[in-house]
């Protein structure tokens, strides 16, 4: 609905609903447009924010590679440009893994974050995995990408109980992305492999909450629990019955445990 | 803050806030005093309204046995007091069962339910721990109490690094409680004995939350599933590194869960 | 060692030492040669018999698709051709699959079942799981087909502390396997599709033990579930801290698992 | 079947079979009538040990308190009068606990470790659980100590399932035992209240395997994974869907894994 100017790239987001500001950053296959059936309740009470990183969506896709670092500078431009000095951030796999950034290294812009399937950093297992999907990606077939991409972010269950819905959805990837979708695929990826916050864990100052999935075949629950570990008082729930993208097989959980985080003020509470 | 009177017995309760109305409902030896530090969050956007049961903190006690009956006819005729119709209810263990009682037999008065370390029906082996507790109860003692009713409600770790704090309330449940009270704590457990409601999982209209903890020494997982098998559309979220008391042990996490479920208007969420 | 004819293909196997027979099949990527560093141990007190299935190691590929029907019938002539009425078997993923026909079609041939991470049935999100690893054999390209197919067939902890290791071998998959190997892994592969042998579990009759892995990636533990609760007596034993090639990762609680399943007469173990 | 000196007491046990020796050390409520139905497949292949520890089964009790140490020094005298230099000693729990002690203060007695659920130290948690069992043993009242000490043992299913059995061992315990028996298990649950080996885990030389269960409700895994970190080597297996009593449980995966590690010499596997 809106679009700001980023070093010359034109970078798409969305705002809706007034409130607390919610800003969500996507996993790696996602964009604004995942979230179209959450709008109505992740901004009935608060300004929810929407962003295609680069290389997602309807922003400018890019034509050489780079870390992630490049989309922690988007994110710090996007909440200068929209003039906040602090928002909550709920940042889901490769869009966790930014948020991380912006948390620990620009601790005063965050003052609650979210991470939903997210890890500290890129393992070999992970990069490994990831260059399956680099390889699958550069194949441009639609197919082979759905194949090698998709069903291990679903938990089993969910896959196979939703068999015709995903059918479609290959056949609609199948149609839809062109080459240039893939290769962007592709980047996001690579600028991943390099990802290691583990250093700034302990910088992170935003109350945090973990969310990770039991069935999550993406993103070790170890990897979680450092998390865990290594943000003072980070709180850690897990959806059950869900895989990698629990929000899409278990919304209401996914709902309730980020909209009640972020909107609730539990740092005060003190048991004696 | 309050009382009004059920069947000849001064009923506490405690009514905060403004909002949508959320009912809280305790824990066996839990009362609204539990509740204190929790009030400023749970306040905030909702009204807040705590109960103690028959049995139950400032409520009257009674000289003769019951069941769960008992308690959602109470519950029944505190809203019938307050003149509400529908309201969000989250119960906890024995609260939980009344809840589910409420949701199941008048699902027209819940409009959310969660249910956080509840069991639908009481099995031979809860029965059996019962029995020990009522043992203890029936002594008088209050180590004896403490020793067998209170640690098995911790997750170890926490009970462990707590374990000065642990001391200290033993000490106090020993100056404070007179005899009456553990009378009035073996009633209770004995009115949970016959809680079976799982023909009545069906019945329930409410949005529902179940919430389970990762180390929960009383109420089994698989008691929890029946649950979430057995009520349409329930969540299930899993508090991590918690035990029975989910609520004392991370209440970051259990705040979340509980005002993001009830707060939010998650059902009409599709994803296509 | 020594080879027999199937059905005009030859068919290598080895037979190390003597006792009761206990029959290895293999998972997907394995092979005879797999087993060296277990022959000591599982030869001690056992006839040890390994075999290269249909497309296998050192026995014949074939140039025409197949289903595990052929593997079944292979397995039979193999004990017929050993003059072996009954045999323990210890099938492995892939080869989990082929012992449970043997047990459910020919159950007077198998006495003692062993499933180590196996699947009763192939689901949609096996099977387009598969369609990912078809994709990378049909490339022909080493890298490619370890970075989709061997990754997740071990625990992220285990391949990242080993990581030299998991190179080295990328690099010896790169250098020795001709493209005819991949093309052969494809054809097993596809074989698998059709694998559902969930209306033949009630036939078992053999003592069963089913072996999970805590970090599987590969077999979800809800199908390993099906298998526990589907074969009748069916024992059931997780080896922690490994993934689906427990083997490999943990060899002590493997072969302790295995050994320990087949050698030892517990069925009339009643506890009174 | 047997009786030795010890001390001035007079302990009972049981030497069956040929083979390589097998000790076994029995819980907490345990002795070596425990064992009457494992004994045939235990002494198959075994020389098969069993021992009542002072204060257990048909061993002396004694009128003082003591620590484990007493335990130990009875196992060393033990294997001394069978003149065995070196056994496999399987602990279970209590038993476990003095397994421990053999195996990290006298390493060149024990060749085999395995430790089913047991843990290294008696935490604050265990501790005040231990209280509450005092105090059902000092009630001298046979239903009391059954409510208190017998059910969680037991996985929840396992115990709704087997309700009638359970009942009928509560009405055997209540005619069996005269008030020195809960004596001496007061005294037993005493003796483990200093058990703290944390500190010797890295001197324990043995092969070591830990047998954990799905549904401890009475050693917390967590305790059991510190074993697992701190011995050398360790493997681990964990017996699905069982309690802490997991040999009553699971017969035939408890005797897999017990039999299959001490009689298998997996300790020369390497993976390359």
């Amino acid at each position: 609905m809106a679009t700001f100017d980023f070093e010359g790239l034109t970078i798409y987001y969305e705002d809706h609903g007034a409130g607390r500001p919610l800003l969500i950053l996507n996993g790696i296959f996602m964009s604004c447009a995942s979230w179209k059936a959450f709008v109505p309740a992740f901004s009935a009470a608060n300004r929810l924010l929407l962003l295609d990183l680069v290389d997602q969506g309807r922003s400018d896709q890019v034509d050489h590679e780079y870390t992630q670092e490049l989309q922690e500078r988007l994110v710090v431009a996007f909440l200068d440009h929209l003039g906040l000095d602090q928002v909550a951030i709920c940042g889901l796999s490769y869009g966790g893994e930014v948020a991380l950034r912006l948390a620990g290294r620009h601790p005063g812009r965050v003052d609650k974050l979210v991470l939903s399937n997210t890890t500290a950093w890129t393992s070999a297992w992970l990069s490994d995995i990831g260059r399956s999907w680099e390889a699958a990606m550069a194949s441009h077939d639609g197919h082979q990408f759905f194949a090698t991409c998709i069903p291990v972010v679903y938990s089993p269950g969910f896959y196979q109980a939703r068999i015709d819905w995903a059918k479609a959805r290959e056949e609609l990837f199948v149609r839809l992305f062109p080459p240039q979708v893939y290769d962007a695929f592709a980047r996001l990826t690579r600028s991943a492999n390099s990802h290691d916050e583990r250093a700034n864990l302990g910088r992170v100052e935003a109350q945090t909450l973990v969310i990770s999935s039991q069935h999550d075949h993406v993103t070790p629950l170890d990897n979680q629990l450092e998390l865990v570990r290594g943000i003072a008082g980070a709180a850690h729930l897990m959806i059950m019955d869900a895989g990698h993208a629990a929000m899409y097989e278990q919304p209401a959980a996914f709902t309730a445990a980020v909209l009640g985080f972020v909107n609730s003020d539990s740092a005060d509470i003190e048991i004696d």
